[in-house]
């Protein structure tokens, strides 16, 4: 088995407001009106992405220079916010044993620690400096555009204590950014540092299968080959107009019918896997910052992504799910039960609260829950999906990040935005370049919502 | 300086929808109402999350516990989930060093490693056994009713290795739930393990405070003193029935009027703040768990809390937030500025896409950034508030603690919602207990969404 999309309880009779028999022919012409809008432009190039087959050269190039740098580093820091690191991440989590950073080398297999440093707070860097041996450190700087300032100002920290340590920063430093232009790219030429190239036509969000995600699994020894054969699989499944056949289409069209039909635009993404659960604050990425935005009639669209992971959450948001307003779909994410499994042994029989968990197993339980919390939804009226995927290695993982940003293109059409660009983003970094006294942000501008009237504080001594 | 609010930003002029000078009568005479609704069932001792010098035998043994064991262990499995977890994870990243797990045991001041074990995953659990010397562990096993499933399906594992080991029960075990009832205090007294007690009138949401979260802090060396002074303190400020002065109750009323008065039901907790960032998870849970649910009129009512990151989700969520539907509020949570800073060295001056940086400071930019993100909400007609705290030690940690839990006592009496139960779970309990052969739940119960109609699944191979 590959991947599954149960979609039953986004239908009725199951939940009331689910699609009805005779919805079908109206949304699966809706969708092929969608896929049309993605395939008239695809031939201008602009799903970067899913053409994994260009980018082969690129890809083994990282794999040669993970295998050459092999033994070499305790410790691998990524220096990437958002699209630079969201990925990495995910699959670290998805693809790596558990607690990978409290092993000793050789539980690791003398594979590096990875180390992601996702933001600029000081105690955090402070505190990661102070604990890692630089001379056995590769610190992985990732920025598309070459300009992230969160990115360059950890660079210049870290550039900062390799040079006064006496270290070759050649050794210790590598780039993954645009392949001619930016900062990062004059660096890199000038320094002699490692450099790979991240697609012009791969956006932050989607470029998980770049270098960006590719290069710190390669240094932790993962299989990124398989990673990308998978994703070209499932991309080969998903670009056809047929809503019924197309895996990627129907998630797309189920989310936004729900919320254009049913008024139900948060969208929760619950993993009930350990390995998946940072596979979703990646898809909230992806899902918030491709379709939140403004469509042709200047009209604020998009849904609202929410992170969860089952069962934690059915002991936290489940309640809201339940009982809050009916504004939400569920999607729940797992994988196939596989060979890897730990038995409930049979003690304390005599405890009426946990003797009859002897003789299932932990994987069992967490089946169970997953279908319990899906059937307690359907009971309450709430619509859900369940996604499965074979396994949780790297060609289901790649299959499944492709899966998902094949929705998200095909979404795109269907909020009637353009799911590639973040236009929101902009007035934030202009505010905080000029605050910064960045050369082309002009004079500073009053960049506080407290700067044109009196603020208003309650203090708390 | 302790806490401030900064709350400008949710009032007009400065966004269209934000409280009319005119409106804080109403709001005051409303939030009066709620406070008293709270008072008047005080005194039946419900609210003992609060209660915090009734709880100072137990914290003493807490405390005397860790003291005891200190230097025994070189990891502590914490086995909890829900609020048997979510504390407990909000005060490692708080207060401990960051990558504290990676760390060797001289880096840790030879105090253990933290792992939360919140899930049943096999992988996770089997993963996790494979890594650490039982011999050198202590698991903290946290189920306030002593039922918890997952809980306990965790502890026949983990006792069973011990038994196979040949290791004393009682010198790896100790438990933390009720003082007289429930399977585990049954246990405990079975087989001297030792066992702190959850007070009766403390929810899971609600007890970071109790053993639940100070057990595992004492563990690894943190003061659960100054946690509770700190939170103590708060309490105490927030205790009044003046909007204007009561912290917590304006926090709460911002955010109900927000929701019921501009349709901004969305509610998201944005830390600028390694240290406060699994502050937001736990919030996630508080706000959810107790505000998601049916009315005294019968109808679904309940914010939805979002938990982000800033800056990072500034390149993710961000673009949502301001071009998206306008349904949300954002509570940014902040450090006062301290003396633990990292300057930017003055390095690459000739590239003008980051030379600038240097010079500045990576905590000036986080705080900068913070700026800007507001000020572009704002801008965007978008509201915001801010809550800043004096440090991340463990008196304001605790009094920010303190500061939402009474913001969500008062948020239960605003929305009209009991605040302390969870009604909305227990059909999902029941499903899975029915599947898995618990002798109270009768015969198995149809439980998933598919039983009753053809299954709609969609399959890629």
């Amino acid at each position: 088995m590959a991947f599954t999309l149960d979609f039953t309880a986004m239908t009725e009779p199951v939940v009331p407001a689910g699609v009805r028999e005779a919805d079908w022919p109206a949304l699966a012409s809706h969708f092929r009106a969608a896929h049309r809008a993605v395939s008239d432009i695809a031939a201008t190039g602009v799903y970067g992405y899913r053409e994994l087959e260009q980018q082969g050269d690129e890809r083994a190039r990282v794999g040669a220079f993970a295998r050459g740098v092999h033994g070499r580093y305790e410790d691998v820091v990524v220096l990437g916010i958002g699209g630079s690191s969201l990925g990495a991440i995910a699959l670290r989590t998805a693809l790596l044993p558990p607690a990978w950073n409290a092993r000793s080398g050789a539980q690791r297999g003398e594979r590096p620690r990875l180390h992601v440093m996702d933001n600029v707070d000081p105690r955090t860097i402070a505190g990661l400096l102070e604990m890692i041996e630089l001379s056995r450190t590769l610190v992985v700087v990732i920025s598309k555009s070459g300009g992230t300032i969160e990115t360059l100002a950890q660079y210049l920290v870290v550039r900062e204590r390799l040079e006064r340590a006496g270290l070759p920063v050649a050794q210790h430093l590598v780039f993954v950014t645009d392949p001619v232009k930016g900062a990062l790219r004059a660096i890199a030429t000038r320094d002699g540092i490692p450099a790979f190239a991240v697609p012009p036509n791969v956006g932050g969000r989607f470029s998980v299968l770049s270098p960006v995600g590719t290069l710190p699994a390669a240094l932790c020894g993962l299989d990124i080959e398989a990673l990308c054969a998978g994703a070209l699989a499932m991309r080969d499944a998903t670009m056809g107009d047929v809503l019924a056949q197309n895996a990627a289409g129907l998630f797309a069209t189920l989310q936004w019918r729900a919320h254009a039909q049913a008024g139900q635009g948060m969208h929760v993404m619950m993993p009930y896997s350990d390995a998946l659960r940072d596979l979703a604050p990646w898809f909230v990425q992806l899902w918030a910052e491709s379709l939140g935005k403004v469509d042709a009639d200047g009209l604020n669209v998009g849904p609202t992504p929410i992170a969860s992971v089952g069962p934690t959450d059915q002991h936290s948001q489940v309640q809201l799910f339940m009982e809050g307003p009916a504004d939400k779909t569920v999607t729940f994410l797992r994988l196939e039960r596989g060979a890897e499994d730990v038995p409930i042994p049979r003690l304390e029989a005599g405890e009426k609260a946990l003797g009859f968990l002897g003789g299932h197993s932990l994987g069992e339980l967490l089946d169970v829950e997953c279908r319990a919390t899906a059937g307690a939804l359907s009971r309450a009226g709430r619509p859900s999906m369940t996604m499965t995927i074979g396994a949780a290695d790297a060609w289901h993982v790649g299959g499944l990040m492709m899966w998902l940003m094949q929705a998200t293109t095909l979404a795109g059409a269907l909020y009637g935005v353009n799911p590639l660009d973040q236009p929101g983003v902009e007035l934030g970094k202009r505010l905080a370049n000029a605050e910064l006294g960045h050369p082309d942000s002009g004079a500073p501008i009053a960049g506080t919502a407290t700067s044109t009237v009196a603020s208003r504080t309650l203090r708390v001594d």
